[in-house]
């Protein structure tokens, strides 16, 4: 989005600019859509993660007042149950409602050719916040702009999964109390996997982190993206081989091959399983602290039998702390007084 | 429904129905299906849309308490995002839960055969009230019949959508404080558009209402229709041009020509868009006070650029009091104690 | 599942062991997945009947206290609309909250590859209690191994569906206040109805039963279950023809021939209204108390006249008695303190 070059033209709206700085000052959260990991500065990421540290210890009876009357429309255009049942849970244990629509193409209006927008705005009149996934890129930008409710980007097809990338941080952060000086691995596909983006993104924001991305040729970040991270401070080194992997990494995020993004299917089966996180690999290359992560859902590219590592946070903590996460943004978006 | 000719055959009948009587004097919603707008006379839709008036006031927690503890089933055979969405939204923020099921034809007992008599009385023991949209006219008459808890018709075929007719009604009262006497244009698909039916109806209860009606030749009023309202006391004008639209109408309510129930695609094709709600004919033929209204979704029928006008409420006041009147109709029915 | 042979290694351990005696010992639902209806001993279902009992005498609102905060996650890889919504109303009912999937081959991560453990395990992480209904045989016994919370199976296949055998004991026993020294019959699928063996098996744990089972040659009861259920102590009588059917049973349980576990369709429609409840029938064999049930759907082979019936309870109680059985053991089961 460009910023527009605007003049001021009366009092009332000089006091609404005021009124929202001030809000912005004690909750920079209130009102806002989470669309892209760009939104977010330093001080933002980190009060996040301290609030949904506290969230966290909270007794789950109290936490049913805080979104005590509200209702959040789940509008999910892809095939979902990791992020619905995320998102949905964390509003219902805040206790808040929702309504819920899977496969709106099916299901909905969209079927009778109403735009995204009209869709959008018409939500607006019954609920609170949309939270929406979207196979198109850009999609929950246009739709974040239709409305004056708070949208959340629940996955735009090869764009931005915010809140993903943040519980992943959060899960970082959680361990090493820190965002910043980590050494970390990303594996398997770094072209089309939208939390890779989004982690990289995030971590880009933090200075004197380090990331080695492990992936065959095909599925490398595109130069662009390398680029474009790269500017930002983090520093990227490609490798191509396991026996590449430095020690002591603070985390290895394995990904899933995205099957859904290859037009040739022989070329997916070719890849798909080019590196796989064995118990073998992490017993001989991952230090005694190293997370080992996935955003899950995964096919094949990790053993079953590393699940019962205690360095294994995939199946447990990064999905719970999904949950958290996603239920301190709602309660500091929201802000139910 | 024809009424039947019985007898009273005993005194715990009589006691029965004199009890009825005392309850529909002071609440004649209560235990109520509401199938058709030809169940409502004058005094019962004032008296729901003041009610409605109050509620849109009233503070979201308190609400909560309202339908605490009751239970509805939402049961859509038809594709719908706003009908659905509103019920939910209404019954949820009065403290309500729900039972979903939406394409009950994909996902249910109806694909081992079940009647939707049989289906009907099952969900009857695990709720207080059955909200159904069904493709088939007299559908919801027959599960009304069929069942003792009340039963809302969200859309039955061509049949009506009583609730939609009410909420269109409910926001032209919320502006000019009166249901007679009124002026009107509708345009678009009169033939079969179901809200269309339904608004007229329901201002055919009114003395000294006028309509115009705008639509191509092949989708006017059916002669039977025609004839029916108009006996009904409400006078209908059918027009061929937006040269004819009168001056000061109370409100525009436009509509969508509905694709699904043309067999020939072509015809729709000639005719989807003969009348188009442009800002320049809203300048030239609207008056000051004129409500500019569509039951949406909107398919191309109304410029964008109307959007802005602070006369069109069909984005907005429209979808917003639709929750409301539907939020009133179910606390009434229910009258929760 | 073979009980593993394992030495206890540590104190801690042996602590554990204990602690679960004890809870137990008040409480032997609790944390219990419900896979089977083996699981269930006598003392234990005529505690959970008493339950039930009792809570269908309790105020609805007080109800709302007992799962507040919790959530369920309701995933349903097969249609139903009669388990899923009284799963859905049984747990809002209690002020619980649900995460609903059904259809999740279709909306879901299934779609992309993942494991049915992983599905699971993700799922625990935002919920209490996992409800799953699944078309292959033992998946719910894999399902709750993989996890720790509890699992309940709602129907796998043709294995079991251990909550309709428990709502149709319940009603049994609520009426004749035992489940020993019973005479029925049962009429229809013996051979594919799951409900049919859970039913049986669950008498067979009650001693001096005595069930006649009426069906065409081609859907009697596999000859391994025969003998597994006669064994148990249950005594079982095949019978071809009405005329057979013993005078006052205490319940007659019809069935519905399972069309979809026919590979042959014509096999299907020749047997599929083999024996049919009729009001001729009821009134010639049925006793002045038998009570007439059905596990529904029911697809022709009842006679709507015997609908109006006193002793007809498969449109009424029976479904209602699901309800309060699963509400009663959700509440056992979760234990919300």
């Amino acid at each position: 989005m460009l910023k527009p070059i605007k003049s001021i033209t009366s009092y009332s709206q000089l006091y609404r600019l005021i009124k929202d700085i001030f809000r912005n000052f004690s909750n920079p959260f209130e009102g806002k859509d989470v669309i892209s990991l760009d939104q977010f500065d330093k001080t933002s990421i980190i009060r996040l993660f301290k609030e949904t540290e506290e969230l966290k210890k909270s007794n789950p009876k109290e936490l049913l007042e805080i979104l005590k009357g509200k209702v959040a429309a789940l509008v999910f255009f892809e095939p979902s149950t990791r992020t619905f049942s995320s998102n949905t849970a964390a509003f219902k244990r805040l206790g808040g409602q929702t309504i819920e629509h899977q496969n709106p193409l099916v299901t909905s209006s969209a079927v009778k050719g109403e735009s995204i927008e009209d869709m959008a705005k018409m939500l607006e009149q019954y609920c609170d916040v949309i939270v929406m996934r979207h196979p198109i890129k850009g999609t929950l930008e246009k739709v974040a702009e239709a409305v004056e409710i708070p949208v959340i980007n629940a996955g735009d097809g090869i764009g931005e999964h915010p809140t993903q990338a943040l519980l992943d941080m959060f899960t970082i952060w959680e361990k090493f109390k820190k965002l910043n000086g980590l050494k970390g691995l990303m594996a398997g596909d770094m072209l089309n996997g939208r939390t890779v983006h989004s982690v990289i993104r995030g971590l880009s924001i933090f200075p004197g982190n380090t990331i080695y991305l492990l992936s065959p040729k095909e599925l490398r970040l595109s130069r662009e993206e390398f680029k474009l991270y790269s500017e930002r401070g983090i520093k990227l080194i490609e490798i191509e081989s396991t026996k590449d992997i430095p020690p002591d990494c603070n985390f290895w995020y394995w990904t899933r091959v995205q099957k859904e993004r290859f037009s040739d299917k022989r070329v997916y089966e070719r890849l798909k399983l080019s590196f796989i996180l064995t118990k073998k690999l992490v017993n001989g290359k991952a230090g005694k602290n190293t997370l080992l992560m996935h955003p899950l859902p995964r096919v094949g590219e990790i053993e079953t039998a590393v699940d019962a590592d205690k360095r294994a946070v995939y199946l447990t903590t990064e999905p719970k702390n999904g949950m958290y996460v996603r239920m301190t943004l709602f309660k500091l978006i929201l802000n139910n007084k």
